[in-house]
């Protein structure tokens, strides 16, 4: 690199400056994943990428490849998903596997791992569209797909006891898990309720219904004052309208 | 019991055979695990519940709780998941997540899970309706299941890293992975393929196309010789005829 070289020639005082603030922001990410996790990383670059967002994605020497942290997403989605999973197990020994999918489901929820994420402060770190801080929208998965992908990176830098540590001491930890339990998941029942509070009216239809005797499927739809709002299709009637409910649900995010 | 120990006192040797052959049949199956998972197993209660399908469940001392191998296959599923998760990250550096989800979703097939359940022996050790052998009809989930809810049972009786080494060495040394990764996941393409083999005439159709400008859904049909078949749902045209294809592909059972 010849212009790098002359300009440490010609700027050496100007080049300390940047190479000693590069260094200085290094150990604050250092000091701030250690105040997240418990431990200093001992490979810093798992989570400089690990808080970058796809927007800030960066070039590599492979073409077309472009490094973000949704790869480490990826990994850390399966790390949590697992550790949960035994966590649940354990929890409840006489439950069916019906009720531990659900639950887990409820836990590694896009909405609430956005929550956890900002309570245990990575959305001050994240880098997107190439500056820091928290300026973007609330309603992003950013916030949730940062913290999968730290687990990803805690999981590459400590190994998997360390990890499972810190997911059931440092994450779920901040879960009211009885209320978790408790949620009413009957998004048919609870999107009437939202009708009758906004003053709305709400109705379900089957608008199709198909098959033969090895398989059948119906097609619900929501209309919200008169107007087809979603649709959803299932193997019976109620699966069909619960699962247009909750799409209407997640549309209208009705908390 | 005071009529177990009436028996006792009446019939001393018939006891002890039974209580000999119980003791063998629980030595015979020690020694199938450890031929399995390479080492013999500490808790061998684990194993025995792994290989307890819904249809031989017993019931506890909890009232409307029967146990089987359901609650260690939602485990085993999470661990064998992770396992995988971190293989085909660390041996596609440079893939993205799309591709590092759908190669693992191949891996962890339904299908191809029961195949290597029967490649390791698994089959004969399962036990359903009362009795152990395999008189069951091919196509059932059965064997894939149990070999999920082995990993679930090695895990608690081994630990994660004994685990993951039997996944990498014992299981995914049974698959292709070249030939896994060059599978056409084109449903489309395939079922006309299929459809030009066999002599029938398949159509994809746009049935229903709903939505405002944030929302936007399409529901296509499949018709084989003019007959519909089966439906699909996606947010794009696209999305849309891939569901009802891949769904399609699953009823006619197209290898």
């Amino acid at each position: 690199m010849p212009l790098a070289l002359t300009r440490t020639v010609f700027h050496p005082i100007l080049n300390f400056f940047r190479l000693s603030s590069r260094l200085e922001s290094k150990k604050k990410l250092s000091r701030s994943i250690a105040h997240i996790i418990g431990e200093r990383p001992s490979n810093l670059r798992l989570y400089q990428l690990a808080l970058r967002h796809t927007s800030a994605s960066k070039e590599t020497n492979i073409k077309g490849f472009r490094e973000s942290n949704e790869r480490l997403e990826y990994l850390g989605d399966a790390v949590l998903g697992m550790v949960i999973a035994e966590f649940l197990f354990k929890k409840y020994p006489y439950k069916d596997e019906g009720f531990l999918t659900e639950i887990r489901s409820r836990i590694v929820n896009r909405e609430t791992l956005n929550q956890i994420s900002r309570k245990i402060g990575l959305d001050d770190l994240i880098e997107y569209d190439g500056s820091r801080g928290r300026t973007m929208p609330a309603r992003t998965s950013m916030y949730g797909d940062a913290l999968e992908a730290l687990v990803g990176a805690v999981y590459l830098d400590k190994g998997f006891n360390f990890t499972r540590r810190f997911v059931l001491k440092e994450l779920l930890t901040h879960y009211d898990l009885e209320a978790l339990v408790q949620t009413n998941a009957n998004y048919k029942s609870r999107l009437i309720e939202w009708a009758q509070r906004e003053g709305k009216e709400v109705r379900f239809e089957i608008i199709q219904e198909k098959g033969n005797s090895h398989y059948r499927e119906f097609i619900a739809q929501v209309t919200v004052n008169d107007e087809p709002f979603t649709t959803g299709s299932g193997y019976s009637k109620k699966k069909a309208e619960q699962a247009a409910a909750e799409k209407a649900f997640e549309l209208l995010q009705i908390k």
